[in-house]
């Protein structure tokens, strides 16, 4: 192999497939990418064996070739040069990188033990605008379960209709569920590893439109304009979601977010000390009463609040609630009870396709 | 007590005075800040018993009183509120921190057993400017030991003498030597825990002009405008450094400090994996060649380099040469060799007043 390439495009591809590497593989060839120069392209593929990335640049190649190299040495390299061009010259299982000054000499790994990329057969394939795959991505994978006795719950249940997408996350205490519209004239489910989206919004660049996505039986495929993500998929069932989504409320209470979540935040720094960060809310004409208490201290907090039907009391494990809050991008939100054992459903003003599910915490008096 | 305070100006000074606060402490008292309220001032102290951090700020106090509260909870309460203005309320064992729409009750300790700031009897004083300070600080404690078998050399040697205080700090393989011209009338010298050091310069103000040094047999005290620092001193002997101090050298080489420390710096990338973050220096004619050898891989650094004297090849542990560099605040820098067994003695063209001494390795071949 002998190429001359940009350093930072270099740069920029290195980052991207990186992050399909493990800190914790135990097999070293894992923890290299393997290159590959063909055709004036030079291709870039890591991979854990769950999660591959495949990566691709233009760039001079002047003789054909693969090879693995560390990942982590090679990407230091090539940050730490300060060229704008440098020739990448491999013969056998040395890798010479040669810049104005610099002038390096590294082993490679030969390509033969490389995984191969899963194979997409089945040809089920649809498109998701890229902005609405990040957005649903941040507002559910916090909310899976890393219980991993509980496989099925620490991914993304993602469930394909012909006119929208719903990605549902549950864990036993919350769902976090975000629909997408779409046309994908098909009709499938599959649950996605958690750590598989987030890498994923991670590589997904500004001027990304449509991201494609490719199904077979046990894989999904994410093509980006330069890159494409592959990831295993759990199997098993997920949890029958739809029967959470309750429509009719008795208690309704509108609020400022940044309001609440500042008051929640206070209250916390009392409650998490003490037995499930316990935070109790009484929802009540134009306010609603934060209290918590603990060996150290008690605190109250008191937000503003247009609150319609009943007033109510209900306790929390403050967490669950903050978490989903964080998420939430809109000025406005709505916590949406029935009584104070069944779950509160929150939705956010600016996005109809969003409700985070928070079971209370049941109190002995 | 009874104070009403300003917000933004109570979190400044808790941020100041728990800087003295050690994580590791066994101490609950220790973990509290104790609160002074008087004549319309409000003085915070917290202490881990070497370091002692005093600061005052004016408020209204409308009932006087002391206690000691938890620094962290009362930090994180204080900071996480959003009002102007807040009533702090003292009553026997319970703090009420009251603002708007919040409302704490907190656990507060008697002031009894904190134990008492240092006496400060005997008497030497002399001043310092806060910026030569800051830049002593800055480019000595680094260097110091963490072997806190050599006690001693875990903190800076600070030298005074009626014209300059020298600052030293020495680690056995290498010296940090800054001087600052002052105006004493005064010859001692202590040694000062690094640490007072690093934190003391954390809480000196942009505004700060000069700051009041205070010394007794087993104390120094540093006084800011708003606030005051105390530090035990390490008793013992220090090394004889003035012998260190070599004025002929026959090899000097100048070099751009930014290109210097880049090549280094991709040097160890090859050269930390292996022993002692060894590069080799082939200092000759108009460069300076580094290269550095290692199981897996080798690296040629060449850097552009004026070079008055014999040519020169010697060998050093990276990290000293880098932790030493990046200190500096030149464009440019002299190394000064003799040969290849004796300390390289760095200097900045900028600075005079500082110089940075490393010891070579010896190589078997």
């Amino acid at each position: 192999m002998k190429i001359k390439v940009n350093r930072k495009e270099l740069v920029k591809h290195i980052n991207i497939v990186q992050k399909a590497i493990s800190n914790r593989t135990t097999k070293q060839i894992l923890e290299g990418i393997l290159l590959i120069a063909e055709d004036n392209i030079l291709t870039l593929i890591a991979s854990d064996e769950k999660i591959s990335i495949k990566s691709k640049l233009s760039t001079i190649v002047n003789k054909s070739g693969k090879c693995v190299v560390n990942a982590r040495l090679f990407g230091e390299i090539i940050r730490r040069l300060q060229d704008d061009v440098i020739d990448i010259t491999v013969n056998q299982n040395n890798m010479n990188i040669n810049a104005k000054r610099s002038d390096f000499n590294i082993q490679v790994q030969n390509e033969e033990e490389f995984p191969n990329l899963p194979r997409m057969d089945d040809g089920l394939n649809f498109e998701i605008d890229s902005e609405d795959l990040k957005d649903a991505v941040r507002k559910t994978t916090f909310a899976v379960s890393i219980d991993e006795t509980r496989i099925n719950f620490t991914g993304v249940f993602m469930d394909v209709n012909p006119e929208e997408i719903n990605f549902v996350a549950i864990d036993g205490f919350r769902m976090a569920l975000k629909s997408i519209k779409t046309k994908t004239e098909t009709k499938t489910s599959v649950i996605i590893p958690a750590r598989a989206l987030n890498e994923l919004v991670k590589i997904i660049e500004e001027e990304e439109k449509i991201i494609k996505v490719d199904l077979s039986f046990n894989q999904i495929k994410f093509t980006l304009d330069n890159a494409e993500l592959y990831s295993t998929l759990i199997p098993g069932e997920f949890f029958k979601y739809e029967g959470l989504i309750r429509k009719n409320h008795t208690t309704v209470a509108s609020t400022n977010i940044f309001e609440l979540q500042n008051a929640l935040e206070r209250a916390s720094l009392l409650a998490k000390e003490e037995r499930a960060n316990l935070v109790k809310l009484d929802v009540h004409d134009s306010d609603i009463l934060i209290t918590s208490n603990s060996e150290i201290g008690s605190v109250k907090e008191n937000v503003e609040s247009q609150v319609d039907g009943e007033g109510l009391k209900i306790a929390f494990n403050s967490k669950y609630l903050l978490e989903g809050i964080k998420n939430m991008t809109s000025e406005t939100l709505k916590l949406n009870f029935t009584d104070s054992v069944n779950p509160c459903i929150i939705t956010e003003e600016e996005d109809p396709d969003y409700i985070y599910l928070v079971l209370p915490v049941r109190l002995a008096n």
